[in-house]
């Protein structure tokens, strides 16, 4: 199968207390791909400036990525520049330029349109239902957003909701776009709106999974070396839809076992700058990875003798 | 065998947006006898002032807690006032008044002295250390600190920590504690100090056991009807100790159910104001609340089929 991701591609800087890197290949269409590209094929649709270095697309296209649905207009590509702390749960955001993505226009090279599995990645809503309405008939939509379009656009976000399989959001954006505390109430009312599944991202400490009545706790994988968090999100999501992707999207164990291999994916993204460790992956390292999850989430059995 | 609680005990004011209860019976010491005493006799070590209410340590003593160890002094007890915002992980300390605490000698009651298991939860190192001077020879202590000791009693703490087994303690501190970034990182510097295990409790998203080689993550149970989250860490910890008692605690294994325990015994907590929820389980709501966590942490084998 393929997966089609339509998002951002973007040249950040970036800064930590140990390194500062200027131009570095980000993005949310990036980082879903390069992750996912470690278990299937990926199409993907964006839109880059001038200013892109040549050579980012041909990595991308040696991994599996097909990248005939980025176009390329003058200007300069999205950029973002931030600073992480010495504990790199805090940032600041130092600028953000929206460059040739400002005017972003998706449009759907054909052979892309029998796509089975589609990531719309956070971008307006209104562009999400475009690629969508573009579409043949995708067997399985996932879809991440944020407070900005929760806030900004709740009627374009309540109408794509609608035709979504899965929403992968955080867990405060979770709270505010069901206008509940909590949550199971906060995924219950969401899966209300039209997602049949609801995984909420819980940053450094993992994601859970909410499907029918299956709750799953996907735990972050503890670390020290952790260089650079940006893009873990979205490498999250590109594990778990690749996995999907893979494995079948019906079966709630499959849902369990996607999440972890988004948690391992993500493990990699933060290891490095950029895309950088994640790109030097491949399958084995990933499902590698995934293993370690096994034993850390493992509780003995019986738990407390019988009395 | 018995389990030794050195702690505090209190009549806090609890503010949440749906209610406010005042003279609510908490501190550290209660909330880990409530979680204790669903597994094991407790033996309570604290002071109360003259205005504590009779009943509440009747109401202990039926649990199986022995409170001969709870000194009664003039004065007021130590007072707690807080005020948890809609999401129940913000709040504000509106007052805290030391009272008789604020003079706390600990005095071990002569049949205390043999006890196998001690938790010295969250006081001046510097009477944790007293204690444990105190004792014959238990073979089991367990300590709690904060960030107000690891800043302004460093010697004292460094001495008492050498004598301890497990070390429990939130995300933030371990880092302050350990002058590390990092999880894993702060976990070894802190084992190199003494404690053979640390549990670094994350909140609601639960703890990681780290002990050897061994590193477990036992998540927090997801839930929507928080009440009054205080205790939360300190019931954890009760759990935590007393299924120990229990199981043992030589082995791994024992240590990762102790931890789903403790995480049980937090959940019920957290459903009610105060100790109520808790004084209100019994063993086997206990034993069935852990048993949601087996289901909560399932991972399907194999996670990705063999190329």
């Amino acid at each position: 199968m393929s997966v089609l991701v339509v998002g951002s591609l973007a040249l950040d800087d970036i800064e930590t207390p140990a390194e500062k890197r200027t131009g570095v290949l980000g993005g949310s269409a990036v980082y879903f791909s390069a992750a996912a590209s470690l278990l299937d094929h990926v199409r993907m649709v964006g839109v880059v400036g001038d200013d892109f270095p040549e050579h980012a697309l041909a990595d991308l296209e040696k991994k599996g990525v097909d990248t005939r649905g980025v176009m390329k207009r003058p200007g300069r590509t999205f950029h973002w520049s931030g600073r992480y702390h010495e504990n790199p749960n805090d940032r600041d955001t130092l600028e953000t330029v929206l460059g040739v993505f400002a005017e972003f226009e998706p449009q759907l090279p054909a052979e892309y349109a029998d796509s089975e599995m589609v990531f719309l990645a956070n971008i307006d809503p209104g562009l999400q239902l475009k690629v969508l309405d573009m579409m043949d008939s995708p067997g399985f939509v996932a879809l991440d957003t944020m407070n900005y379009w929760i806030e900004g656009k709740p009627g374009a976000l309540e109408k794509v909701l609608e035709r979504v399989d899965t929403l992968l959001i955080n867990d405060s954006e979770a709270e505010l776009l069901s206008r509940r505390i909590g949550l199971p109430a906060a995924a219950r009312e969401i899966r209300s709106m039209g997602p049949k599944t609801v995984v909420i991202k819980l940053g450094k400490h993992g994601a859970l999974v909410f499907r029918e009545d299956d709750l799953f706790y996907a735990p972050g994988l503890p670390m020290d070396d952790v260089k650079d968090p940006t893009g873990a999100g979205d490498s999250f999501a590109g594990g778990f839809v690749a996995a999907l992707s893979l494995l079948g999207y019906k079966d709630n164990d499959n849902y369990r076992r996607a999440a972890i291999i988004g948690s391992a994916a993500a493990s990699f993204t933060i290891q490095g700058f950029g895309v950088e460790a994640l790109m030097a992956a491949d399958r084995d390292d990933l499902a590698g990875r995934a293993e370690r999850f096994v034993d850390l989430s493992r509780i003995p059995m019986p738990i407390l003798p019988v009395k």
